[in-house]
Protein backbone atom coordinates (compact mmCIF):
# COMPACT_ATOMS: atom_id res chain seq x y z
CA UNK A 1 0.00 0.00 0.00
CA UNK A 2 3.03 2.47 0.27
CA UNK A 3 2.85 4.78 -2.22
CA UNK A 4 5.23 3.27 -5.69
CA UNK A 5 8.17 5.96 -6.96
CA UNK A 6 6.58 7.42 -9.90
CA UNK A 7 8.56 9.65 -12.60
CA UNK A 8 8.02 13.26 -12.10
CA UNK A 9 6.70 14.73 -14.73
CA UNK A 10 9.65 18.12 -14.07
CA UNK A 11 11.72 18.93 -11.73
CA UNK A 12 9.52 21.07 -9.48
CA UNK A 13 7.55 18.02 -9.36
CA UNK A 14 10.20 16.02 -8.41
CA UNK A 15 11.76 18.42 -5.50
CA UNK A 16 8.00 18.50 -4.21
CA UNK A 17 7.84 14.69 -4.28
CA UNK A 18 11.27 14.52 -2.23
CA UNK A 19 9.41 17.49 0.25
CA UNK A 20 6.46 14.19 0.53
CA UNK A 21 9.44 11.79 1.06
CA UNK A 22 11.29 14.20 3.89
CA UNK A 23 7.97 14.42 6.21
CA UNK A 24 7.04 10.65 5.74
CA UNK A 25 10.43 9.53 7.02
CA UNK A 26 10.38 12.77 9.67
CA UNK A 27 6.99 11.85 10.82
CA UNK A 28 7.80 8.11 11.11
CA UNK A 29 10.95 9.08 12.61
CA UNK A 30 9.33 11.14 15.10
CA UNK A 31 11.65 14.32 14.05
CA UNK A 32 9.99 17.52 14.97
CA UNK A 33 12.65 19.94 13.96
CA UNK A 34 12.38 17.67 10.26
CA UNK A 35 8.50 17.39 9.93
CA UNK A 36 8.25 21.05 10.37
CA UNK A 37 11.43 22.16 8.19
CA UNK A 38 9.74 22.49 5.04
CA UNK A 39 6.56 24.49 6.57
CA UNK A 40 6.25 28.65 5.96
CA UNK A 41 6.27 30.46 8.79
CA UNK A 42 3.09 31.97 8.70
CA UNK A 43 1.86 28.49 6.98
CA UNK A 44 -2.38 28.55 7.49
CA UNK A 45 -3.13 24.82 8.98
CA UNK A 46 -6.86 22.98 8.76
CA UNK A 47 -5.96 19.97 11.13
CA UNK A 48 -8.63 16.70 11.24
CA UNK A 49 -9.20 18.05 14.78
CA UNK A 50 -10.13 21.01 16.67
CA UNK A 51 -9.46 23.98 16.73
CA UNK A 52 -10.12 24.46 12.93
CA UNK A 53 -7.23 26.18 12.34
CA UNK A 54 -4.13 26.73 12.86
CA UNK A 55 -1.61 29.60 12.17
CA UNK A 56 2.69 29.22 11.54
CA UNK A 57 5.40 26.71 11.67
CA UNK A 58 5.36 26.28 15.74
CA UNK A 59 1.84 25.72 15.95
CA UNK A 60 1.83 23.40 13.75
CA UNK A 61 5.02 21.57 14.93
CA UNK A 62 2.80 21.70 18.57
CA UNK A 63 -0.08 19.71 16.44
CA UNK A 64 2.28 16.34 16.23
CA UNK A 65 4.35 17.35 19.62
CA UNK A 66 0.96 16.68 20.94
CA UNK A 67 -0.06 13.80 18.98
CA UNK A 68 3.29 11.59 19.15
CA UNK A 69 2.28 10.44 22.88
CA UNK A 70 -0.83 8.80 21.10
CA UNK A 71 0.76 7.18 18.57
CA UNK A 72 2.08 3.30 18.30
CA UNK A 73 6.01 3.54 19.27
CA UNK A 74 6.69 2.21 15.47
CA UNK A 75 5.04 3.85 12.70
CA UNK A 76 4.42 3.95 8.89
CA UNK A 77 3.16 6.36 6.46
CA UNK A 78 1.18 5.14 3.83
CA UNK A 79 0.09 7.30 1.18
CA UNK A 80 -2.25 6.78 -2.11
CA UNK A 81 -3.45 8.78 -4.96
CA UNK A 82 -0.83 11.33 -4.84
CA UNK A 83 -1.97 14.02 -7.23
CA UNK A 84 1.12 16.95 -7.84
CA UNK A 85 0.12 19.89 -10.22
CA UNK A 86 3.25 22.51 -10.58
CA UNK A 87 3.37 25.84 -12.47
CA UNK A 88 5.40 28.82 -11.13
CA UNK A 89 6.36 29.23 -7.65
CA UNK A 90 3.20 27.50 -7.00
CA UNK A 91 2.37 23.88 -6.22
CA UNK A 92 -0.32 22.03 -5.33
CA UNK A 93 -1.35 18.11 -3.90
CA UNK A 94 -3.35 15.85 -3.03
CA UNK A 95 -3.35 11.97 -1.51
CA UNK A 96 -5.00 9.70 1.37
CA UNK A 97 -2.57 9.05 4.20
CA UNK A 98 -2.70 6.97 7.02
CA UNK A 99 -0.71 5.79 10.11
CA UNK A 100 -0.19 2.12 10.61
CA UNK A 101 1.30 0.24 13.46
CA UNK A 102 4.85 -0.93 11.90
CA UNK A 103 4.41 -3.71 14.64
CA UNK A 104 1.01 -5.22 13.92
CA UNK A 105 0.24 -3.80 10.78
CA UNK A 106 -3.16 -1.91 12.12
CA UNK A 107 -4.15 1.20 11.40
CA UNK A 108 -3.22 3.85 14.01
CA UNK A 109 -5.24 7.40 14.53
CA UNK A 110 -8.18 7.91 12.34
CA UNK A 111 -7.26 5.71 9.14
CA UNK A 112 -7.32 7.51 6.27
CA UNK A 113 -7.20 11.02 5.86
CA UNK A 114 -8.01 13.32 2.93
CA UNK A 115 -4.77 15.78 2.75
CA UNK A 116 -4.70 18.90 0.57
CA UNK A 117 -0.79 20.99 0.55
CA UNK A 118 -0.14 23.84 -0.96
CA UNK A 119 3.29 24.83 -1.56
CA UNK A 120 4.82 27.94 -2.38
CA UNK A 121 8.50 28.63 -3.86
CA UNK A 122 10.31 31.33 -1.59
CA UNK A 123 13.93 32.19 -1.75
CA UNK A 124 14.17 29.37 -3.79
CA UNK A 125 13.09 26.82 -1.54
CA UNK A 126 10.09 24.84 -1.58
CA UNK A 127 7.70 25.79 1.74
CA UNK A 128 4.23 24.30 2.61
CA UNK A 129 1.86 28.01 3.15
CA UNK A 130 -1.09 25.79 3.55
CA UNK A 131 -2.26 22.23 4.51
CA UNK A 132 -5.67 20.44 4.51
CA UNK A 133 -6.59 17.13 6.50
CA UNK A 134 -9.92 16.06 7.34
CA UNK A 135 -12.71 12.85 7.05
CA UNK A 136 -15.84 13.56 6.09
CA UNK A 137 -19.16 13.70 8.74
CA UNK A 138 -22.43 12.22 8.45
CA UNK A 139 -24.90 14.73 8.26
CA UNK A 140 -27.52 12.16 9.87
CA UNK A 141 -25.34 11.27 13.22
CA UNK A 142 -23.06 13.91 13.46
CA UNK A 143 -20.54 11.83 13.87
CA UNK A 144 -16.85 11.69 11.65
CA UNK A 145 -17.06 9.17 8.61
CA UNK A 146 -14.50 7.86 8.48
CA UNK A 147 -12.51 6.18 5.60
CA UNK A 148 -12.35 2.37 6.29
CA UNK A 149 -11.23 0.85 2.50
CA UNK A 150 -10.42 3.31 -0.12
CA UNK B 1 -20.10 39.32 8.26
CA UNK B 2 -19.90 38.93 3.81
CA UNK B 3 -16.16 39.69 2.49
CA UNK B 4 -15.40 42.87 2.26
CA UNK B 5 -14.50 43.77 -1.31
CA UNK B 6 -10.65 43.62 -0.90
CA UNK B 7 -8.14 45.20 -3.74
CA UNK B 8 -6.56 42.35 -5.93
CA UNK B 9 -2.67 42.43 -5.82
CA UNK B 10 -2.34 41.13 -9.46
CA UNK B 11 -5.11 40.79 -12.48
CA UNK B 12 -4.59 37.00 -11.39
CA UNK B 13 -5.66 37.25 -8.42
CA UNK B 14 -8.68 39.31 -9.28
CA UNK B 15 -9.76 36.87 -11.89
CA UNK B 16 -9.83 34.44 -8.86
CA UNK B 17 -11.91 37.22 -6.59
CA UNK B 18 -14.26 37.41 -9.55
CA UNK B 19 -14.68 33.41 -9.87
CA UNK B 20 -15.68 33.31 -6.06
CA UNK B 21 -18.10 35.75 -6.92
CA UNK B 22 -19.29 34.02 -9.65
CA UNK B 23 -19.32 31.01 -7.63
CA UNK B 24 -21.53 32.82 -4.62
CA UNK B 25 -24.22 34.23 -6.96
CA UNK B 26 -24.64 30.93 -8.79
CA UNK B 27 -25.39 28.95 -5.37
CA UNK B 28 -27.62 31.86 -3.95
CA UNK B 29 -29.48 31.72 -7.14
CA UNK B 30 -29.78 27.56 -7.24
CA UNK B 31 -28.08 28.21 -10.29
CA UNK B 32 -26.16 25.15 -11.39
CA UNK B 33 -24.87 25.33 -14.50
CA UNK B 34 -23.17 28.67 -13.35
CA UNK B 35 -22.47 26.95 -10.07
CA UNK B 36 -20.11 24.15 -12.32
CA UNK B 37 -19.02 26.41 -15.10
CA UNK B 38 -15.70 26.88 -13.43
CA UNK B 39 -15.02 23.56 -12.45
CA UNK B 40 -12.12 20.77 -14.90
CA UNK B 41 -13.55 18.29 -16.55
CA UNK B 42 -12.21 15.79 -13.83
CA UNK B 43 -11.66 17.80 -10.43
CA UNK B 44 -11.17 16.47 -7.63
CA UNK B 45 -13.62 16.91 -4.53
CA UNK B 46 -13.41 16.50 -1.38
CA UNK B 47 -16.41 17.31 0.25
CA UNK B 48 -17.65 17.75 3.85
CA UNK B 49 -19.84 14.89 3.40
CA UNK B 50 -19.57 11.37 2.24
CA UNK B 51 -18.35 9.94 0.08
CA UNK B 52 -14.80 10.52 0.92
CA UNK B 53 -14.56 12.32 -2.65
CA UNK B 54 -16.12 12.67 -5.85
CA UNK B 55 -14.02 12.55 -9.65
CA UNK B 56 -15.68 15.27 -12.47
CA UNK B 57 -17.61 17.97 -12.90
CA UNK B 58 -21.18 15.99 -13.25
CA UNK B 59 -20.35 14.34 -9.62
CA UNK B 60 -19.51 17.88 -8.40
CA UNK B 61 -22.54 19.04 -9.74
CA UNK B 62 -24.94 16.54 -8.31
CA UNK B 63 -23.76 17.11 -4.68
CA UNK B 64 -25.21 20.59 -4.89
CA UNK B 65 -27.94 18.80 -7.25
CA UNK B 66 -28.58 16.92 -3.48
CA UNK B 67 -28.22 19.79 -1.29
CA UNK B 68 -30.35 21.82 -2.25
CA UNK B 69 -33.72 20.55 -1.71
CA UNK B 70 -32.14 20.17 2.07
CA UNK B 71 -31.54 24.49 2.06
CA UNK B 72 -33.66 27.26 3.22
CA UNK B 73 -35.66 28.57 0.15
CA UNK B 74 -33.16 31.86 0.45
CA UNK B 75 -29.66 31.66 1.15
CA UNK B 76 -26.74 33.59 1.49
CA UNK B 77 -23.45 32.70 1.10
CA UNK B 78 -20.85 33.96 3.81
CA UNK B 79 -17.10 33.73 3.44
CA UNK B 80 -14.35 34.86 5.66
CA UNK B 81 -10.30 34.67 6.13
CA UNK B 82 -10.55 34.40 2.16
CA UNK B 83 -6.50 34.49 1.31
CA UNK B 84 -5.73 34.23 -2.76
CA UNK B 85 -2.14 32.68 -3.96
CA UNK B 86 -1.17 32.87 -7.30
CA UNK B 87 1.97 31.82 -9.56
CA UNK B 88 2.15 30.91 -13.39
CA UNK B 89 -0.66 29.03 -14.26
CA UNK B 90 -2.09 28.20 -10.62
CA UNK B 91 -3.81 29.47 -7.41
CA UNK B 92 -4.56 28.84 -4.15
CA UNK B 93 -7.11 30.18 -1.87
CA UNK B 94 -8.73 29.03 1.66
CA UNK B 95 -11.34 30.79 3.11
CA UNK B 96 -14.65 29.99 5.74
CA UNK B 97 -17.30 29.74 4.48
CA UNK B 98 -21.28 29.20 5.56
CA UNK B 99 -25.09 29.07 4.22
CA UNK B 100 -27.62 31.45 6.06
CA UNK B 101 -30.98 31.71 5.50
CA UNK B 102 -31.68 34.86 4.29
CA UNK B 103 -35.13 35.33 6.00
CA UNK B 104 -34.39 34.89 9.24
CA UNK B 105 -30.29 35.59 9.33
CA UNK B 106 -30.19 31.92 10.90
CA UNK B 107 -26.96 29.19 10.03
CA UNK B 108 -28.24 27.04 7.16
CA UNK B 109 -26.35 23.43 7.22
CA UNK B 110 -23.30 22.25 9.05
CA UNK B 111 -22.42 26.42 9.50
CA UNK B 112 -18.99 27.36 8.95
CA UNK B 113 -16.80 25.10 6.71
CA UNK B 114 -13.02 25.36 5.75
CA UNK B 115 -12.75 25.56 2.22
CA UNK B 116 -9.05 25.16 0.27
CA UNK B 117 -9.62 25.76 -3.56
CA UNK B 118 -6.85 25.07 -6.43
CA UNK B 119 -7.34 26.59 -9.57
CA UNK B 120 -5.32 25.90 -12.98
CA UNK B 121 -5.59 27.99 -16.01
CA UNK B 122 -6.43 25.68 -18.89
CA UNK B 123 -7.04 27.47 -22.29
CA UNK B 124 -6.52 31.07 -21.09
CA UNK B 125 -9.49 29.90 -18.57
CA UNK B 126 -9.15 29.34 -14.43
CA UNK B 127 -10.55 26.29 -13.70
CA UNK B 128 -10.64 24.39 -10.40
CA UNK B 129 -9.08 21.29 -10.52
CA UNK B 130 -9.36 20.55 -6.90
CA UNK B 131 -11.57 21.42 -3.67
CA UNK B 132 -11.52 20.37 0.03
CA UNK B 133 -14.45 21.07 2.46
CA UNK B 134 -14.60 19.75 5.80
CA UNK B 135 -15.04 20.89 9.51
CA UNK B 136 -12.56 19.01 12.12
CA UNK B 137 -13.60 15.72 14.37
CA UNK B 138 -13.40 15.34 18.26
CA UNK B 139 -11.05 12.49 18.29
CA UNK B 140 -12.23 11.85 21.87
CA UNK B 141 -16.45 11.61 20.46
CA UNK B 142 -16.22 10.78 16.64
CA UNK B 143 -18.23 13.36 16.67
CA UNK B 144 -17.92 16.14 13.94
CA UNK B 145 -16.80 19.54 15.78
CA UNK B 146 -18.80 22.48 14.06
CA UNK B 147 -17.30 25.58 14.05
CA UNK B 148 -19.61 27.73 16.11
CA UNK B 149 -17.84 31.58 15.79
CA UNK B 150 -15.17 31.57 14.41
Amino acid sequence: MTSKPVAAKTNDEAQIRQLNEDWRSALANRDLDKLAQHYSPDVLYFDAVPPYQHRGVAAYRRTWEQMLPHLPPRISVEQRDLEITTSGDLAVSHCLTRLVNADTNETAAAGWVRVTVCYQRQQAAWRVIHEHVSVPFDPMTGKAAFISEP
